[in-house]
C-alpha cells in the first residue's frame, strides 16, 4: 500500500477516533451586531458573505450581504488598532474580494482586496483573513472589488476614531452610507457592458439612491400582472421594513453634529444637502481639511467626508435631507431623508419643498467647489520637488467592437495571476511585461472623439522609482460621442495624494505646473476629473506594493479604466501570505512543488 | 537585492525581451462550430464559458453559455477517442465545473467534474482541461455541476458513435436536448432554497420546456409597463431568432430515424410523444436495451435515450412532437415541436390536437413503463453474488429551520476540499471522517412525515470494498407534507448499474431480493425512485475514484440529497493532476511548500 494513502490503511476504530472538523459549506453563524466595536489592539470580526433576498428600495432583489444583512456591518475602530476580518465566502459559486477604501495598507499590500492585483479571489466556501492596521483616523468605506460586486451590494462603512487629536468639536454623530441602486442584477449589467456593439448596453441610470442601504422606489412604476412566482414580476412592498424608512437623523437644537458620509455609489456623482442648514466640511477621504462652509456638497463615488452641522434653525419642525444625482441627466428620484429636531415626531414632513441642489450639468459649480478644499494646517506638507511625471489620457474606445475605456490607448485587462504575488514569487509571464506609455501623443485632439477608436487590451505595470515623488496628470477628453466629455472620479490605492492642480483644457507641461498649489493642496484618495479638464496628483511612491489607480465608476473600471503601479516590491521583507495565492500561475507554482 | 525578485533586477532591455504571454481575462475566440466533430484519437475543444443575454423561450435572461451560444455545443466522438476540453472560465466572478453525464471516467476520476468531490472549482479567469476517454458508445450529456448552474443553462449533448457494432439500423438521426427553464435567476433560486422557514421558497414550476435550447413563452403573460431599462420589465419578443422556432424534425416517409434524447432538466420528469408514431426504445443511458415499443416515453432528469421512429404515417401532413411535465401538477405549457414530413412545409401545423401523454399523476403508468427495460442480450451480465448491501432512506427534513433532503438522516454538505484530492494527498480533516450509516432504523414509518424532522449536515464518505459487488437499495418515504411522496431520480457517477428490482412500500431484505431480475435487468446510470417505493441498484465497485450517488433534481441535491462513495483510491497509480487542486486544504498544502 502506498503510504500517501495512510489514513485508508487504518482500521475502522482508527477512523472513528480521528478528529472531525466540519468543513462543510456555510451556515449562518449567530447574527453579529451591526456596529461592531473594537478598542483592543486586534479586533477579530467574523463575516459570512452570502446572497440575500432584500428590498433596499422596497423592490425585492438578490443582493450580496454580510452576516445576513444589507448593507454590510459598520466597522468602528481606533487609530493603532489592527483589524482582522475573517471573511467566509458562502456564495455557492461566486468568488469575492473586499477593498478597504482609503486604508493605505502600509506593510500589508496583500490586504488591499483587489482580485488580480493584490490577491487571488476568495473562492466559494473559502475563508480569507484580512488583517491590517488602522493607522490613520478618518471616515472610510469598504466594498467588493471583483466584477460588479459593489453594484450587487457588497459594501459598508469603516470609521477610525482619533482618540486625542480631533481638531474640531461636536456633540453628536451620524453616519451616512450613500449608494445608487439598480433592479437589474450585476450579471445583467456585466453582460450588457461586455457585449459588442450594437448589443452593448450601458447599465443606465439607477432606480434609486440609498442612504444606509435604504431608499424607496415608486411601486406604481413596477409592472403588474404576470405569472406568480415566475420571476417576471418584481415584488414591490412599501411596508417592507428593509426599505420603508427614509433616513432619519435625530438631532437636538443648538448642538453640533458630525455627519460622516461615505459614497459607495457605482456610477453616480451625488449632491448632498440639508434644508436651511450650512455644511461645514472638515474631513475629506480620511484627511482633515481647512474647514469651509457650503450649502450643499458634491460627493463622487468612493469619496468620504465629515461635515459639521449646527442645528441652529427653528426647532418646531423637521428639515429635508436631500440626495441628488450630479453630472448625468437625472432619471432617479432624489433620496429624501429627515433631519428630525427631537422631540418633533420623526414622521412630521417638513412644510416646504426639499432643496434641489445645483443643476445637474452645472460643472462650473462643481469645479468651484472642488477648489475650496485645502489641507488643514499641521497635517502634512506637499513635497515641492518631483522626480517623475506621468500624463494619463482618459479616453473611451473600442476593442474588437466592444466599448472600452483606456489610459494612454491601453485598456486594462487584469491578469488571472495577481501582480503582487507574481512579483514576490518571481513568476514570469503573469502579465504583459512591456512598459506602459507614460504620456500620450501630444497631437491628440482632446475635444473630439478619437480618430482611431481602437485600443489595446493589456495588463502592463507602471514601475515607479521607489521613494520618489511622482506627479500624475489625469487628462480628460471627448468620449466616443461628439461634444461629450464626462466626469471621471479617480482613486489611488495605497496612498493619499495631494491635488496640486486642476484646470480646463489640455494640460500644458510648461505652463500649468506654475499654477500648482504647493502651499496647502488637499490630501485625498479620490478626486474628480472634470470634462475636458486635467488634474494633477502628487504623492511619494514609498509604499511597497502594487496599487491600482482607477476610475471609481465601477462599470468604467470593469471596461478597463485603470492602471497598475508598482513600488519597491523588491524591498519587501515579507512574502504575501499563502492565503492570497492559489489562482493562475501561483496555483501552478505551488502545485508543481507537490510533485517534487 | 533579493534573488526572488530577479526580474526586477534586470535592465529595461532585459524586460523588453522577455516573452510576453497574454494572461488577460477572456475575449471570445472565433466562434467554434456548434457540432464539433472528431475522428482523431485526441480531439481538443476550446470552450469559453461566459454569461450571455439570451432568450431561450423568447423572454430575455442572463444564461451561462459556451463559445457565445446557448445551449453548449454538441460534441460528437467515436468510441476510443480521447476528448480534451480546454475550458476557459470567462465568468467574471463565478467558478464552474462540468460533469460528463454517463461517462464513467475509468482511470480519470478527477475528470468527473463535481466541485468538492473530484476537483476544485474552476475559478474565474482560469483554464481547466478535461481529458478522458470516450470508452463506450451511446448518447450522453454534460452539464454544470456547481451551485445551480444547470438551471442557469450550462449544458449540452455528448454523442459517442459506435463505428461497427450498432445492433440496429436506421436511415437518419436527430438529437433532442430537453430542459426546463425558469425566468428567475439561479441566484434567486438559491436564495429561496437556502432561506430558513418560513422564508423558504421552492423554485416553483418552470416557465417553459426547451428542446435544443428553444421554447416559446406566452408573451401576454409577461407584465407590461414599468420604467424602461430598469430591469423590472422582462423583454419578451417572439420574433427573436433564439426562440422563435419550435423544434422541427425533418423526415422523409418510410424511413427509420434514430432520435437521440438527453434530458438535462433541473427538476422536471418529462413525457415525450410523437403524434401517431410509435417509439421503439433501443438505448437507455448509453446502454443498448432490448427494443420495446411505446406510445410515449417517460424521461427523468439526467437520463438519455435512443428511440427508433418509423415514418410510416400519411405523408401529406406534419405531426406533433409533444413534451409534457410528469409527476408534478403541470403549470408549464407543453413544448410542441413538429415532425416535418418533407416536402410538406415545416410551417404547416398538424390538423389535430397534440398528444397529451398520460395523466401527470399516473404513477402506475410510469412504474409499468420502467419495468419494460431489459438489457440487450450480449451486452453484459449482472453478477449474482453480492458482497455488500446498503439501504438508503430518502427523506425530506430540516436543519436549523432550513428545509433539506437527507439520506439515512444525513444531509450532504460538500466540503470545500474535494474528497479525491484529500484522499490522494493524505489531507486530514477535509471531510467528516465517521462512517455514514449503511441502513436506517427499520421502525421508521415511510408512510408518514418524519416524527423528528431534524437531521445532521455532514460530509461523510461511504468506503466501498474495492472490486466487490454492491447492492444499493433506495427507499423512498413520505416528505414533510402529509400523504406525499415524490419521484426521485437517482444518478450514480463512475458507473452504470443494473436495476435488479423495484417495488412498492418498504423494502423487505428477506423477501424482496427473491424477486430480483438477475437475468436481464437494464444497465443504466439514472433511475427513478417512485413514491413510497424502493429500487435496488447493483454494480461492481471496481472504478478507482470518488463518486456521487445523488438526486438528479438539481435543487434537491443542492439541499443535500446525495451520498459520496469511495472505491479503491488507495490503488490509484496516478495522483490527481495539479489543475484539480488549489482550494480548501489542497491550497494550504501546496502553499505550505512554498514556504519551505
Amino acid at each position: 500500500m502506498n503510504s500517501r494513502f495512510g489514513h485508508h490503511g487504518g482500521t475502522l476504530s482508527l477512523l472513528l477516533t480521528m478528529t472531525v472538523i466540519c468543513c462543510c459549506r456555510c451556515m449562518y453563524c449567530a447574527a453579529t451586531n451591526p456596529v461592531e466595536s473594537m478598542r483592543e489592539n486586534v479586533t477579530k470580526l467574523s463575516w459570512e458573505v452570502d446572497y440575500l433576498l432584500w428590498s433596499p428600495d422596497c423592490v425585492e432583489k438578490v443582493v450580496i450581504g454580510i452576516n445576513g444583512a444589507f448593507p454590510g456591518p459598520s466597522i468602528r475602530g481606533y487609530v493603532g488598532n489592527v483589524l482582522e476580518v475573517h471573511l467566509h465566502n458562502c456564495l455557492s459559486t461566486e468568488s469575492v474580494s473586499i477593498h478597504w477604501n482609503g486604508i493605505r495598507q502600509i506593510g500589508t499590500p496583500w490586504g488591499d482586496g483587489v482580485a488580480g492585483v493584490t490577491q487571488c479571489e476568495i473562492g466559494s466556501g473559502e475563508t480569507f483573513i484580512y488583517r491590517f492596521k488602522l493607522d490613520k483616523a478618518g471616515t472610510y468605506s469598504y466594498y467588493g472589488f471583483h466584477g460588479l460586486q459593489r453594484s450587487a451590494g457588497l459594501y459598508g462603512m469603516l470609521i477610525v476614531e482619533d482618540e486625542q487629536k480631533v481638531p474640531f468639536e461636536y456633540d453628536g454623530e451620524h453616519s451616512l452610507l450613500l449608494s445608487d441602486w439598480w433592479h437589474k442584477s450585476a450579471y445583467e449589467q456585466e453582460v450588457g457592458l461586455q457585449a459588442p456593439l450594437p448589443q452593448f448596453r450601458w447599465v443606465g441610470e439607477p432606480q434609486s439612491l440609498l442612504i444606509n442601504g435604504r431608499g424607496r422606489y415608486d411601486c406604481t412604476l413596477v409592472p403588474k400582472g404576470g405569472q406568480q412566482n415566475s420571476g417576471d414580476v418584481k415584488v414591490c412592498n412599501v411596508s417592507n421594513p428593509q426599505c420603508s424608512n427614509p433616513v432619519v437623523l435625530r438631532v437636538e437644537r443648538n448642538k453640533i453634529y458630525r455627519l460622516r458620509i461615505a459614497s459607495v455609489a457605482s456610477i453616480s456623482s451625488l449632491n448632498f444637502a440639508v434644508e436651511k442648514h450650512k455644511l461645514m466640511v472638515v474631513e475629506a477621504d480620511g484627511n482633515y481639511v481647512e474647514p469651509f462652509e457650503a450649502d450643499d456638497l458634491d460627493i463622487y463615488p468612493g469619496q468620504t467626508y465629515s461635515i459639521l452641522l449646527s442645528t441652529n434653525q427653528f426647532a418646531g419642525r423637521n428639515y429635508w435631507v436631500a440626495l441628488n444625482v450630479r453630472g448625468r441627466l437625472p432619471q432617479t428620484s432624489p433620496h429624501l431623508g429627515i433631519l428630525n429636531y427631537f422631540p418633533v415626531p420623526a414622521t412630521n414632513k417638513p412644510p416646504f419643498p426639499p432643496p434641489k441642489g445645483p443643476l445637474w450639468n452645472d460643472t462650473a459649480y462643481s469645479t468651484a467647489q472642488s477648489q475650496l478644499y485645502k489641507s488643514r494646517e499641521g497635517y502634512g506638507k506637499v513635497p515641492d520637488k518631483v522626480q517623475k511625471q506621468i500624463i494619463l489620457l482618459n479616453t473611451q474606445n473600442t476593442v474588437d467592437g466592444k466599448i472600452k475605456w483606456a489610459i494612454n490607448i491601453v485598456s486594462l485587462a487584469l491578469p488571472t495571476t495577481p501582480y503582487l504575488q507574481a512579483l514576490s514569487y518571481n513568476i514570469h509571464d503573469a502579465y504583459d511585461c512591456e512598459s506602459p506609455p507614460v504620456t500620450y501623443d501630444q497631437s491628440y485632439d482632446i475635444f473630439s472623439p478619437p480618430k482611431n477608436a481602437n485600443v489595446t487590451l493589456a495588463s502592463m505595470l507602471y514601475k515607479l522609482p521607489f521613494r520618489h515623488t511622482i506627479d500624475i496628470v489625469l487628462q480628460n477628453a471627448n468620449t466616443l460621442t461628439l461634444r461629450n466629455s464626462e466626469i471621471n472620479p479617480w482613486h489611488l490605492h495605497g496612498h493619499d495624494f495631494w491635488v496640486v492642480g486642476q484646470g480646463l483644457g489640455k494640460f500644458d507641461p510648461e505652463k500649468d505646473p506654475k499654477s500648482y498649489n504647493l502651499k496647502n493642496p488637499p490630501l485625498r484618495h479620490t478626486v474628480p476629473l472634470f470634462p475636458y479638464a486635467w488634474t494633477t496628483l502628487r504623492f511619494k511612491a514609498d509604499n511597497m506594493g502594487v496599487w491600482l489607480l482607477h476610475s471609481t465608476v465601477e462599470p468604467r473600471f470593469f471596461m478597463g479604466m485603470g492602471i497598475v503601479l508598482e513600488e519597491g516590491t523588491e524591498w519587501m521583507l515579507e512574502e504575501p501570505p499563502s492565503c492570497t495565492m492559489g489562482c493562475g500561475l501561483t496555483k501552478e507554482l505551488a502545485n508543481s512543488l507537490l510533485k517534487l
